[in-house]
């Protein structure tokens, strides 16, 4: 192809609106350009990578035995109704109504429309396991799109729907699932982990998400430096610290202090000089309906997700002031858990606290010298906090590293949750009727494009891994002389019938302006074709990721850029 | 791939909503499944077919030189409202609010938003022509969807945009996509006829359909039987009858005959037994709010598009009751051109009609012996009626044959209609601001796989060309005996091996289900081996469109087969 006849509008300066890496060099580099709040369009070459990225992942599913289809993106409301999440989507879920007033929404994930599909084509277990999938523009309302093609409104996405028979075909369905994405996520050159996730809102039992590790990640996950543990810091484990020995020898009476205005772990810390992992903080939640007090360590954070799953409800909210007020009898910042009025949960670190310092309940007091056992003891003790680096791994005692990560996929075991509520069943062997077994699986194609850059870029643009790029082979000309032009027409026509996806740039420009725009679009191989090397019978061969460039004969440089190119695709 | 790793729900009966064979065949097939009116669901079959027919489509665009990109579905309002198009496209323009309020609709069509891209990206003349095309669902709430993939609200659509310094190089862009056209068209096994149409409502000059022909087409055009003139009856010319000597010797004198409660043609054509073709077809209609006198030939009928034309206005509306009397002094069904207040304008053909019986303004009453310069002369003389089979070709003198056809294609030069409103101008060479000529091309990727079955089928069952076939060859094993077995192995996999896209028919079903679904889904060749040829070294080839199957070798079955194919293919 060449480059005069590809609208590739590069630009100096990315729009103020953009902030990560992704979103500046896609734009800079005339791959998309905004439309809406979190809508874009593809220009030549971003839709060339999102194809690309698109058919490594169709290619992955076809070899995993699932089947592609294609759904709706405008779906009637009777389905969703049917499964409540016509309501309990909320905003996310795009409603509106048609001409005739009939009630509809952009699919923002088909579960609904792939169990109808089932309910009325899967008769028997002889039909199973069967999978499903699409790869399909979706539209989800986010309250804060951001960060261009990371978190967009409109996205192009591949959901996969496993139909088995029961739990166990279905759990050998998400394995090949599993399998297919570690290919596809390896195959786009991304440095991803598989990351244990909470399932909770999808209903399901078992699920997985993919990982792509970035700085600019949403999603914090911790990963053990020794086994292949991974989890969302949402729902990672934590081993309690090992238990210490509590005596009355080394107890201090408990004493009240007072300190005034001091209401914040750090400013208590400060004022009586203790350690945060001395201090017990103690926050008041709203559980369905009725306050509770959570106490971790002063140097750890309430994880809200498992604090609701240790008290059995599915959220929980901070209390206001003037329900702290209420429960506890003192101000935000003097809450404890000695003599405290409501139920007390307490992380197991606490256990190891020794003369610890927290709340008197008081205005502008707190205790010292605080025992479990012997001052209080908590209603209920739970893994409440956070994981985070440093802590050790509850499955082989390492250490956790923490990450940030891009959420590039997720697997869910869904089990009966939607074929019960939809009537979707099948006959067994025997003839009875049971409900089908389904899971779901997802990748965000678009954002896997944005992630692909979050991770292969430098200060002067994209570093696209060969097989995402929108070209293999870039080839630049520096000048239209006879013997130049004799050379590059060699080199780009040798490419071609090499079957090496290569672009030419034929634009009458300066040398330094091609050279910006090469390093901006991320070519992975440049061959460069100048004078002064020319009259040595040389061309400069130019990885993207390398410095320097190697000086190659006229007469090898087909040969030797489509043998890397080879040898990288097949990486 | 085999049969029983894909979901192919064939039944017997459609349901009863279905009317054309497309649709009847798409749904018993197990190609498509509705979701809700005009929605569908594609499985895995019709998926792969809609696949080759958009492949087709980008081969074919990619040829022409233009660029593929994707702009989204969801689209803000503010463009459509620079445009006017945000009101002027009425209820098919689906509309909806987002979270935060703002105004957004469904994309019927990318006018807007494309012109959005060129004015940013074009700023010279250097950069054009430039031609990009994307190939996306669309959505129009269309009033009554209908036939399937025929007529659909949700559906696949290839849209292109030309962009032109001017109006000379505008027409060359129309041209090349007016042969890529052909090209696809071709391609896809369709019989299509070029035909010159109506582009008021796109704001265009120069305009053609790609018509499909079809009994159950919704349009209806006329083409002549010698030369390459073909065009929609709403605007096909007609040539006027050639003019007859109208002198006093062959006047019969005006007279006023009595005709009570008889108004239609067919009913004073009775009476009075004077034929259709002699009598003058009076009607009001009423133009920008004023009432006028339409005058065809009894056996004719008043083309309104024409007759807006004629008049100079967008649209006109047969007049009521009320306002007929109101104009003419007499009910519906005696007005005529004779005395009348109003502008009369009469169609070309109504010079040559000699001694006409027309209304006579008047109740109850008819005037016989009308003749056109002695009784009357209208206002306007204009080409008024609509074509039909057997009217003179005004391009060779050749006869039209009528024809209806599925629209296909639709190919617009748009000139400045959308890049005026939007701002959207280059600098020519001299450095001057001038605004970007347009055309759009557009392609229903989803009707024409229901066309080509509307074209390829039978009473058994779908017979797709081999280029968008789901699968190449169908191999029929009729037994799972050892040597069968091994024959079919030997046969499929050779077939695979050649690069045939062959379906295995692995189920354990009788010979009669197997050869009732082979039929149904139309792959153009079976390979069928069955025991008793066998034991002849033989297997049966079965085209789809022949009624005879040919003993083949098995040794050389492979060779035949994929022989047949790769002509068939290039086709």
């Amino acid at each position: 192809m060449r480059y005069r006849n590809l609208l590739i509008p590069t630009v100096k300066e990315a729009p103020s609106e953009s902030s990560t890496p992704s979103h500046v060099l896609l734009l800079r580099g005339g791959f998309i350009r905004r439309v809406g709040a979190g809508i874009y369009n593809y220009l030549p070459l971003g839709l060339r990578v999102l194809q690309r990225v698109a058919n490594i992942v169709r290619a992955e599913m076809n070899r995993a035995g699932a089947q592609e289809i294609l759904m709706p993106g405008v779906l009637p409301a009777e389905t969703f109704k049917e499964t409540g999440r016509w309501e309990t989507f909320g905003d996310v879920l795009l409603r509106f109504k048609d001409r005739k007033g009939g009630d509809y929404c952009l699919g923002p994930t088909h579960e609904e429309i792939v169990t109808d599909i089932a309910r009325h084509e899967i008769r028997s277990y002889r039909q199973m396991p069967l999978n499903l999938y699409q790869i399909q523009s979706k539209f989800r309302d986010e309250p804060r799109p951001r960060a261009g093609l990371l978190r967009g409104r409109e996205f192009l996405m591949k959901d996969a729907y496993s139909f088995d028979v029961d739990e166990k075909s279905a759990l050998l369905s998400y394995e090949k699932m599993r399998e297919a994405y570690k290919r596809i996520f390896a195959r786009c050159g991304l440095d991803f982990r598989i990351v244990a996730a909470d399932s909770g809102a999808m209903g399901g039992s078992t699920s997985a998400e993919f990982q792509i590790l970035a700085q600019t990640g949403e999603d914090a996950f911790v990963a053990c430096d020794r086994c292949d543990y991974a989890a969302n810091v949402e729902v990672a484990a934590v081993e309690a610290a090992p238990e210490i020995e509590q005596t009355a020898a080394t107890h201090r009476p408990m004493e009240k202090v007072a300190t005034p205005g001091k209401r914040t772990i750090e400013e208590v810390s400060a004022l009586l000089k203790v350690a945060p992992a001395d201090m017990l903080k103690s926050l008041v939640y709203l559980a369905a309906g009725k306050a509770v007090m959570a106490v971790v360590r002063g140097d750890h954070e309430v994880n809200e997700i498992k604090l609701a799953r240790a008290l059995g409800v599915p959220e929980v909210f901070l209390a206001g002031d003037a329900e702290v007020e209420r429960a506890t009898g003192a101000p935000v910042g003097f809450a404890g858990p000695v003599g405290a009025k409501i139920e007390v949960v307490a992380d197991l670190s606490v256990r190891a606290v020794r003369n610890g310092v927290t709340g008197a309940n008081e205005r502008d007091a707190h205790l010292v010298g605080v025992n479990v056992g012997r001052d209080f003891e908590p209603a209920r003790w739970a893994d409440l906090r956070s994981a985070s680096k440093g802590d050790r791994c509850v499955k082989c005692g390492g250490t956790y590293e923490s990450y940030r990560g891009i959420e590039g996929g997720h697997i869910f075991v869904l089990g009966t949750h939607y074929t019960e509520k939809m009537g979707a069943s099948y006959a067994d062997e025997s003839g009875a009727l049971r409900p089908i077994v389904m899971g779901c699986y997802g990748i965000g194609v678009s954002r896997l494009v944005a992630a692909t850059v979050e991770q292969h870029h430098d200060a002067d643009g994209i570093r696209w891994p060969v097989p995402v790029a929108p070209f293999e082979v870039l080839v630049t000309p520096l000048g239209t002389e006879p013997d130049l032009a004799a050379a590059t027409d060699l080199i780009y026509s040798g490419l071609l019938a090499e079957g090496i996806d290569t672009l030419l740039d034929d634009r009458e420009e300066r040398p330094g302006v091609k050279f910006k725009d090469a390093d901006l679009l991320g070519i992975p191989v440049r061959v460069t074709i100048g004078k002064k090397a020319l009259a040595d019978g040389k061309v400069e061969m130019k990885l993207r990721t390398e410095k320097a460039a190697t000086p190659v004969p006229v007469t090898e440089a087909v040969a030797r850029v489509a043998a890397w190119v080879k040898e990288a695709r097949a990486r």
